[in-house]
């Protein structure tokens, strides 16, 4: 995959997204630079998830972008989308690289080198966090800090994704630690101006590019 | 499919299983003579629901019968499991259809007229329910009775399981309703004897089958 467009990686979430449609919300983000997008319905069902993932798709390839899926393979392959991202407790990674052809993209959280070193096993990135404290997701436990992060980047040949409490205050530290890019949910989908917040980060993290010129 | 399978159709229930592991629930269940399996963990984690899969797995198969995964197509297919159980908010079923081989059994939840002849189109089975009034499963809505159940049966070209409230006092109706099999939860997985009340229900509504004959 092209690494640039994992710089600014967007995780929807509808309840933080103050009574903006998720399509709205995707189209902001896309617009500041985001170059993956991130369906996550864990309490959904799964027609609600297929059917927002079908409003979805177009848009987030209008932009040249990624439309991941999280957790639910059944979704991503229904609607075609590019891939799949999983956690510790879904489906093991491994069968869920076995159900998506090579092409589709996966990708896994890791919490310590041990997970990262296997999941880079089978996986396009890793996402490591919460890098720091973070009100999202409550049941992510303690942040890991930084240093997980520069030793996850320095283990593995994957591109390692930064997530948790991020913000274009902070991305920088991120950068420098080794991460490919950032995994942002509050600082994009609940911010008075997704677009903005999405050029921002991007515009903190990487100053030699434009707002989301790596993306396309 | 092997239609006199669907006489006996548990769906296992942790909750209801009274403390007895799942695994031991269905094997007292397919000793009963029942023929298939429904794995189905709303609330499980996509791990949980995979590992719990691939411990029935080899058991369900032993028995000649079948192991259904409800909702999860992706869990189905990583293990390798007969088939897939959906309901009205799940993948819609067309969907599913495409993902499973053309060999992957697939049955849908119905509540109305209209629902089983378009799930009809691409099942290999439906279920209509609840037949009678349940506890089991709160969501489920008012009882449809028998009536929907003989419309259905004289409509679709696919077998038709009755569920809902199903016990041996009351399977022979669902039968002379047109009804294939029955659909359980609690009559079997909540027994003092799981097997014993499978042969119970398989008796009461085929006379002349011995229990679990038809199925192996």
């Amino acid at each position: 995959m092209k690494c640039d467009r994992l710089r600014l990686y967007v995780v929807l979430d509808r309840e933080l997204s103050r009574g903006r449609g998720l399509s709205h919300v995707t189209e902001l983000a896309l617009a500041g630079g985001a170059g993956v997008i991130q369906l996550r319905g864990k309490t959904w069902s799964g027609l609600e998830l297929y059917r927002e993932a079908v409003a979805l798709g177009p848009l987030v390839k209008s932009y040249g972008a990624l439309l991941i899926i999280n957790d639910r393979v059944d979704v991503a392959l229904a609607v075609q989308a590019d891939g799949v991202h999983v956690g510790q407790e879904d489906l093991p990674a491994e069968a869920v690289r076995r159900l998506l052809a090579p092409r589709g993209v996966l990708g896994v959280s890791v919490g310590s080198l041990e997970e990262a070193r296997a999941a880079a096993k089978v996986a396009d990135y890793v996402s490591v966090g919460p890098v720091f404290p973070t009100a999202t997701k409550p049941d992510a436990g303690p942040s890991v800090g930084l240093d997980l992060l520069r030793h996850v980047a320095a283990a593995v040949g994957v591109p390692v994704l930064a997530i948790g409490g991020i913000h274009a205050g902070n991305v920088q530290g991120c950068v420098q630690a080794g991460a490919a890019g950032v995994a942002v949910v509050s600082a994009v989908v609940a911010a008075d101006d997704p677009e903005e917040a999405a050029a921002a980060i991007l515009r903190a993290g990487w100053r030699d590019a434009g707002a989301g010129q790596g993306c396309r």
